[in-house]
């Protein structure tokens, strides 16, 4: 019998689709989100991936794709080490695609990553099962997701307001987050902060408080506050706040705030690597993590780092940032199978136009503040190509090769300044 | 279309093949080894599964079996939960198949672990792959096994000496290596301590190391000594031993050994559960985990510690009690996927005759002291019928019903105590 499912061809098209200005601490969106996406191809079907579509990124994932052909999809310890190796001699830098923000992930485990997803996907095709078998099989036939809410203009400079409008105070927080709410029917309800001065964003999570009482809150300054200043936060929202994200910058200054608050402290910056884990389980440093599969290598990894979490007694959460609609059935499928995800999965898809994607209509359904699992086969999730098309056109004409915040902010405030922490 | 690998009967059916009166901390073998064989039939095949034979065990292997039908192979996190919830109200005692060596691993994992081996057979089987693919791919063709050296009588009481012999005492211990090595072509040595006074057993491996220059080799007393003792063992085997395998009990024990030891300490008795590890790590009681997949609650989970192995920096080896050939192939394929196996596996399979088993032959292939991968779908192994009925008539014959090294020993020695540490 011939090996089943050998790889015969890997297809990486970048694609750029609309974003909105939402401000972070260290900067604001651009008005494209670049993404890539992971076709593997093998005689009986294809497999999909999604990743980031910086430039960077986008050459390290070739290199490694150039050798991939003639392994099966079932040899991810393979196409792994092949990751590794083509990184060897690897001398560009950045392509972390989340603009500064989590730049410590290991690189292997990022360009891996899609790789492995599209794997998974032709493995559950031709298994006739969908990935979240593969994973172990649904706990929950709903993932719910949080209303992520950001700080943002109105629209970009130069252009009208977009549909959600400006929201730079408590009351146009409360406002965009009864609209997201009104959509989605999200139970949870996350703040990107780390934009305005600690008080006024501590007031933002307060009126939420009022306006959606027994909801979950976060806030998620990314890291913009000195270890003082969040723990000073920290005893602000006592009671208010689920957990809180990312305060204070790097192991150490999670531990420092992790000493004096009440609620668990929750990261994507510090600890974004399996190496990570052990210096901040020694000093107690972070209380949850949010993972990513994107970062964290794949699937099967991300499941590895919620054994991890379950053995240490650390909650887990889900990580997002700007995607499509492959990576959204990818953190469903994983999220569906993950017994310990104690947590509603943060993600940005409110804020994609609701008509730029890469996948066929129909396959993603949203109920009660959660998706449904996709039941078919693999992710669930077929290409579209003329959309695909039509985002890769929009890639090529857009003109920006990397995700870059800060330059973009810095072109409406020369003075802006991504140092953290701010306050 | 219907869901594939849905379970319509599982059978547990214990055997017992014979075993040699080979000597640990806590008595001898008797002469015959339980296990229990796991078929899980779905509509298109069946997997197997293999496990502890003590009627404790069994008991629970069945209330959980009772509940499985209706499932599908591929929902290990249901069939977890069923072992879990099954095991809510029990009460029975013992059923660790390891004569007390092993008392502290999770009982859920090890009800779970041959029904998951089991699934993942089928799920092998359905998809045309061996379960080395499902693990993400073979690292390694060939599986490396040890040289398992035990100390033993020349046969069981009243019988005549089996074709081992005695090995009593250096020169035995030699001259068995010689045969098994002679026989399988094995490369690292291990030996089965804490019968003999630590003098005499360090003066074993002297003559092991004498005998067969720059072969790896590993001492287990099975936690006979004292940290006192320990240490000093571990300054007579400095440079001779790999590893040095659970000479004190306990994590607290380990790690004060540790703190003088020259060489890595190993354990299959201090750090056998998913929580144990957390305690482990931060004493820095142990430096490579034994991993065991009948334990640590099937193969992926095993894969699990695995990966935290390589995250702390801790080796990874595997630990074997007595098994037939369904066991082997699963520690095998386990093995075969597992990048971080850091040393050469244990394995029982010498000290079984040649002609028991439960399986076909032909399927296992030792070379070069390794046994070969099997390449065809699941496990790559199928039950022999007719053998299964006459290894299940010698359990109904036998009349063990549990494993109690002590009790036989005392038979022989009335005054024998299994309490360690003894030196």
């Amino acid at each position: 019998m011939p090996p089943r499912g050998v790889i015969k061809d890997v297809i990486i098209t970048p694609v750029a689709f609309h974003d909105m200005p939402l401000l972070n601490s260290v900067g604001v969106h651009e008005p494209f989100a670049l993404r890539s996406i992971i076709e593997i191809v093998t005689d009986d079907t294809y497999g999909l991936g999604e990743s980031y579509g910086d430039s960077t990124h986008l050459g390290r994932l070739q290199l490694a794709a150039d050798k991939l052909k003639g392994l099966t999809v079932y040899d991810t310890n393979a196409i792994y080490k092949i990751c590794l190796d083509s990184l060897a001699g690897d001398t560009t830098t950045g392509g972390d695609g989340m603009a500064g923000m989590v730049t410590t992930a290991s690189v292997t485990d990022k360009v891996f990553s899609p790789f492995e997803v599209a794997c998974l996907d032709i493995q559950g095709k031709l298994a006739g099962i969908p990935v979240s078998e593969l994973l172990g099989g649904r706990v929950r036939d709903n993932v719910q997701y949080s209303a992520y809410l950001f700080y943002k203009w109105g629209g970009h400079p130069g252009q009208p307001d977009d549909e959600y409008g400006a929201a730079l105070d408590p009351a146009g927080v409360v406002k965009q987050a009864r609209k997201i709410i009104d959509e989605y029917g999200f139970k949870a309800i996350k703040l990107k902060g780390g934009v305005f001065p600690p008080a006024e964003e501590v007031a933002a999570v307060k009126a939420l408080h009022a306006a959606f009482p027994g909801y979950p809150l976060r806030l998620d300054p990314n890291a913009a506050w000195t270890p003082e200043t969040s723990i000073w936060v920290a005893k602000e929202l006592k009671g208010i706040v689920e957990y809180l994200e990312d305060p204070a910058p790097e192991i150490e200054g999670m531990a420092a705030v992790a000493k004096e608050a009440s609620m668990p402290l929750a990261t994507n910056m510090a600890v974004v690597a399996f190496s990570h884990l052990p210096p901040s389980i020694q000093q107690n440093a972070v209380q949850v993590v949010l993972s990513d599969h994107h970062f964290w290598g794949g699937l099967r990894k991300s499941q590895t780092l919620g054994a991890i979490c379950a053995t240490w007694g650390m909650g887990l959460s889900m990580h997002s940032n700007s995607h499509l609609g492959i990576s959204l059935a990818a953190m469903t499928h994983l999220a569906s199978a993950t017994v310990n995800l104690d947590y509603a999965c943060d993600t940005h898809w409110p804020w994609k136009p609701r008509d730029e994607d890469v996948i066929a209509d129909g396959a993603l359904k949203w109920v009660d503040g959660g998706l449904n699992v996709p039941t078919a086969p693999g992710l669930g999730v077929e290409l579209d190509r003329e959309k695909l098309a039509r985002l890769h056109q929009q890639y090529l004409d857009c003109g920006l090769r990397k995700r870059d915040d800060t330059t973009y902010m810095r072109k409406f405030q020369p003075d802006f300044s991504p140092i953290i922490p701010k306050w």
